[in-house]
C-alpha cells in the first residue's frame, strides 16, 4: 500500500482554489501508484476559518464543494480532505452546529466521516464556539488495514506524556481498543520555535505506548498571525522516524506500508532547521510572504532608522518577496545619529533593496507651529516625541496607500510589551513581522544572519538601541538592559509567573514592578496593533485576551 | 425574610475595591434587616476577567480576598459573592482548571459554592477557555426557603423559549426536581438594545413553566467594549415583575419574601427607557464614563468636523464627562465646506464644552512637499485623502498626550463595516463610541437629542454627510444611500445571510455585492480598530472573529 501525504497551503475561505489544490496532488499522487491521500484538518476551507464558520451558506457551499471533489478526483484513490459537517442532531441535543471533520472520498463518493473529539479552546483556539465534540473515535479499511483517523487536538492528550489530563477522553486509546492498524493524525498546527520536536517526542511517545504507527500531516502556509510549519511525519511501529516532509513549504511525499512486516517503510526524511535561527527566519519569512500574497500585495514598504529591528525586518521581507519588492524609507530628523543614516544605507545595499530618504525636520516644524498656542509653557515630552513617531507612520502610510504597498511594522516583543512604541507611528503596518520576537533574539537573528558575510551592518549590531526621538536618547535611559528585560518578560508572559515569584528568582524588586505595570498599561496600544506573526506559546494577538480598563497589578 | 440585590459596577482586576463594595453594601443591607445579600456574576474580580484568569496568582488573591471578605461581613448576613474556585479535579479528569462561581458566605465562613453550569462560547464569550462546567444544581436553606443558586448562562437553555437546545442540560429543570421554592440568578449579562425585556421575557416564560419565582442580578458599568446594563429584577410565582433596579447606575435594591403566600412580594419597580433612543444614548454615556474613568481619565478630546457623528460622540462625552472635561478640536482644511466650522463652533456652543481651532492647511502643504518627488505625475487620490485624516489624528494624540486625555473616535457602523474610515486617521482613539451604532441610528439619536431643544445644530442634521476629503465630496459618492446600506448590513452582519439571500428579497445586486467585498476588505481597518462600545448582538470587536487574509466572496 502507498501512502501519500500532501502537505498543503490553503487560502481561508477559497474554496474553489483549494478543491483544485487537492485535485491537483491527488492527480500527483494516483500516477505515483498511491492507494490513499491524507490532507490536513480542514484542507477545504482552511484553517482556522474563524467566523466565517457562523455564515450557514459558507457550510453550504462547503458541502456542495466537496461533493463536487468527490466526483473529480481519481476514483481508485482514497482521499481523506477536512472539512465542517452540519450536526444535525444540534438543536434536539444541545449541541454546537458543525463539526470539525474529515471526509473519506472515494469512488466519486463521500464514503465516511471522522469528526474531531478533542477541540482546543486555549491559546489561539476557539473550536468549541463553533464545533460539536465528535462522540466516538472511528476507522477505515484499506485492504487489510485498519485505519484509525484521528484530527490534530485528537491526539494531544497523552496523559502519560503531560502528567495530566487535558480532556476526559483519549481517542487514541479508543483505536486501540478497536484493533487499528495505523492511525493517522490531520492537523493544523501553528508553528512556534522547536514545536516539531515537541510534536515527534509526543508521537513517539505515542506509538511505544499503543504499539501503532502513526502519520502526522500538518497543514503549511501563514494565514495572518499564525505560520504553519507543515515538516509532516511518520512514526513506525518500532518508534522510528520513517518520513518527515520539508518545513515551511508544501510538499507531497509518499509511505509505502508493507504488508509483510506490517509496518511503515523508510522513505524520503528533510532536515530540521539547524538551528533556532534559522528556523524562526524561514517561519517569519513564510508568515511575511503568505500574508503580503493571501492579501493581493507583492511589495512592501517599511521605514528604515538604521537600527536593529527594522534592519531584521528588511531582511525578512527582502527574502520573502525578492528585493526589488521590498522599499525601504530613510526619514531622518534633526535627532537622528550620524551613523543612523549611513547605517541604513548600508543595509539597503546589502540587501539590495529599494530605497527613498524623506528627512522630516520640516514636517515637525510644521507641526510646532500648528500646536505652538497650545503647547506654550510645555516641556518638550511625549507628545514630542511620538509626533516624530506618527509623522513617520503618515508618510509610509501615504506611500503605502499611493502605490499599493504593504506597510511593515518593525516593533519586537520586548518594545510591544512595555509599550516602547508609538501607537499610530512606529506601530503602522498591515502585519508586525517580529511583534512575537523578543529583542535579545533579535539579535541573535541578525547575528545569524551575518554567519557568512554582512548582511546586516555591523555597527547596526553594536551601537546601543536607541528610538533617537530626542537628543542623545538610548533606550536604556527608560528600560532595563534588554537581557533583564527579557528575562523578566518571559517569566511574566511565557510562565504566568507573578511579580512576587520572579523577585523570589533574585531579579530587582522595582525592576520587576516597573515592568509588570509597563504590561498592564501597554494592553491599549497592544489592542491596536497589527496582526504579529506567532512564534512562541504565548504570542500578543488572538491568543492573549486582556481586559484594559482594570486594575490588577501584581 | 428579606432579600437585597446589590447591582454593583466592579472594575476587572481590582479585588480591594471590589470587595469593599461588596462590604459597604452589606452593611447597608444588615441596617436595613436584610438576611440575604445577592451580587453579580465574578462580583470579586468583575466580568469578563478574561486571560488574568490564566494566572495563578490571579486566582490565589481572589480566594484570599474572598475568605478575607467572609470574615469582614455582618455575621448575621449571608452574601452570594462571584468569584473563581479552582477544579482540584482538573489534572485527573481533564477538565479546565476554574470554576465560575458563587460563593455562599455567612458567619465568617465559607459556606458552599455553586458552579456555573451552562458555559457560553458565542459571541463575546470565552467561557470554555478557562472553565469547567459544574456538575449538579444546587440550593441552600434560609429559614424554611430553598433556594437555588444560577449563574448567567444556566438561565439561558428553556428550549420551550428558544424552540431549540443551546446544551445538554438545564439547570432549572434541576432545580424544580429538587424542590426550591425560589431560584437566584446571579448574571453579568451584556447590554444590548432591548436586550433587558428579552431578559424579562425569558424569565417570566421559565417562572410559569416552573412555578417558581426567580430574583435576577445583574451586573452594572461599562468593561471596555461591554456596556453592563443593570436593571436587576424579580418576578414572582403568578409570573408578574415585583420589582426591577434602574439600568445603567449601581443600586441596592429589596424584596421581601411573605412565608403565608408564600412568595415575593411586590417591591420598587424602575422604568425601562422611555424609547431605544434614550436607552441607547444611557448605554454609550456609561461605556465612555467607565471606559474613561476606569482608565485613569477624567478628560476627553475628540475632532469636530461639523458632521452628525462627531457631533453626537461630543454629546455623549459631555453627558458621560461635563462640558468642561471634553474638548473639541475643529481643524479645517481647504476642502471644509464654510458651514462645517460653524456648525462645529454651534454644537461647541449649546454643549458648553471646551474648544480649539487648528486649521491643517499649512500641514496639508509641508507633507505635499515632503512627498513632491516620489508623488509627482500621479492623481490626488486615496493617499492624499487619508492623509488629512492622518494629520486631524496625529494633532489630536499630540495634544492627547501632552495633557492627559482620552482620544474619543466618532466613527458609526456603518463607515466601520464598510472601511470608510482611516486607519491612524479619524479611526485614532482609545474608545470607539459609535463603532456599533448604524448611521441611520446616529441620525435618530440626534432627533432624540433634539427633542426639546436644539443640542446638535440643525444643520448638521439636514446637511448630505461628507468627509470632506476633497472638494464638494458627499458620501453619496462612494456609497449607497443610508437607508440601503444599513439594510444590507443589517442582513449581512447580524442575520448572517449570504449576498445571494440579500439580493432575493429586492435589493440590486450590484450594490449587494460591493457591500461585501467592502466589508471583507475592511477587516484590516477594524482588527486595528479602538475597542468600540457594544449594543447590538454583533458588534465588530471581541465577538467578530474574522480572517483577514482570507478570500470568501459570497
Amino acid at each position: 500500500m502507498k501512502i501519500a501525504l500532501a502537505q498543503l497551503n490553503p487560502t481561508i475561505g477559497d474554496l474553489v482554489n483549494n478543491a483544485q489544490k487537492i485535485l491537483h496532488q491527488a492527480y500527483l499522487a494516483d500516477q505515483q501508484g498511491a492507494n490513499l491521500l491524507l490532507t490536513p484538518e480542514l484542507s477545504l476551507c482552511g484553517y482556522p476559518p474563524k467566523d466565517l464558520l457562523l455564515n450557514p451558506s459558507f457550510v453550504e457551499k462547503n458541502e456542495a464543494q466537496l461533493s463536487q471533489l468527490a466526483q473529480q478526483l481519481p476514483p481508485h484513490l482514497r482521499v481523506l480532505v477536512g472539512t465542517v459537517t452540519p450536526n444535525l442532531a444540534a438543536p434536539t441535543q444541545g449541541e454546537k452546529e458543525l463539526f470539525n471533520s474529515i471526509a473519506l472520498l472515494y469512488q466519486g463518493k463521500i464514503q465516511q466521516r471522522f469528526h474531531k473529539q478533542l477541540l482546543p479552546t486555549y491559546d489561539v483556539f476557539d473550536e468549541d464556539r463553533y464545533f460539536a465534540e465528535g462522540k466516538s473515535s472511528n476507522y477505515f479499511n484499506l485492504g487489510n488495514l485498519k485505519i484509525g483517523v484521528t484530527i490534530c487536538e485528537d491526539l494531544w492528550n497523552e496523559e502519560g506524556f503531560w502528567q495530566k489530563r487535558y480532556y476526559p477522553t483519549n481517542p487514541i486509546a479508543d483505536l486501540q481498543a478497536q484493533g487499528v492498524n495505523l492511525i493517522v493524525n490531520l492537523s493544523a498546527s501553528p508553528y512556534r520555535l522547536r514545536k516539531q520536536q515537541l510534536r515527534e517526542d509526543l508521537v513517539r511517545h505515542t506509538v511505544k505506548k499503543y504499539q501503532i504507527p502513526i502519520i502526522y500531516v500538518n497543514q503549511v502556509g501563514g494565514n495572518d498571525d499564525l505560520i504553519f510549519d507543515g515538516y509532516s511525519f511518520a512514526i513506525n511501529q518500532s518508534g522510528k522516524l520513517v518520513s518527515r516532509s520539508p518545513g515551511f513549504q508544501e510538499s507531497l511525499n509518499f509511505l509505502d506500508w508493507s504488508e509483510t512486516q506490517p509496518d511503515l517503510l523508510p522513505s524520503v526524511q528533510h532536515n530540521l532547521a539547524f538551528s533556532e535561527e534559522e528556523e524562526l527566519f524561514q517561519a517569519l519569512v513564510l508568515g511575511v510572504r503568505d500574508y503580503a500574497h493571501k492579501c493581493g500585495f507583492s511589495q512592501a514598504i517599511l521605514g528604515l532608522s538604521g537600527g536593529i529591528d527594522s534592519s531584521l525586518v528588511a531582511a525578512i521581507a527582502v527574502e520573502a518577496l525578492g528585493p526589488n519588492h521590498v522599499l525601504g524609507v530613510l526619514m531622518p530628523s534633526p535627532y537622528s545619529s550620524d551613523h543612523s543614516l549611513k547605517d541604513a544605507e548600508d543595509l539597503v545595499k546589502n540587501l539590495g533593496m529599494k530605497q527613498e530618504i524623506l528627512p522630516i525636520g520640516s514636517l515637525m516644524t510644521s507641526y510646532d507651529h500648528s500646536l505652538e498656542a497650545l503647547f506654550q509653557n510645555t516641556e518638550f515630552g511625549i507628545a514630542e516625541e511620538n509626533l516624530q513617531s506618527r509623522i513617520r507612520g503618515n508618510l509610509l502610510m501615504a506611500i503605502a496607500n499611493k502605490f499599493g504597498y504593504l506597510l511593515l511594522s518593525t516593533g519586537n516583543k520586548s518594545e510591544m510589551a512595555v509599550g516602547y512604541c508609538t501607537l499610530y507611528g512606529d506601530m503602522n503596518g498591515g502585519l508586525a513581522v517580529i511583534a512575537d520576537v523578543p529583542k535579545t533574539r533579535v539579535f541573535s537573528l541578525c547575528q545569524w544572519l551575518n554567519r557568512e558575510q554582512e548582511v546586516i551592518p555591523k555597527n547596526v549590531l553594536s551601537k546601543p538601541p536607541s528610538a533617537e526621538l530626542k537628543p542623545n536618547q538610548i533606550d536604556q535611559d527608560s528600560l532595563p538592559p534588554y537581557d533583564i528585560l527579557d528575562a523578566i518578560l518571559d517569566r511574566l508572559i511565557h510562565h504566568h509567573q507573578s511579580v512576587q515569584q520572579i523577585i523570589d528568582q533574585g531579579f530587582e524588586s522595582a525592576t520587576v514592578e516597573k515592568v509588570f505595570q509597563l504590561v498592564s498599561r501597554a494592553e491599549f496600544k497592544r489592542k491596536q496593533a497589527p496582526p504579529g506573526l506567532k512564534v512562541t506559546d504565548r504570542a500578543f494577538g488572538t491568543g492573549w485576551r486582556m481586559p484594559i480598563a482594570s486594575r490588577w497589578l501584581s
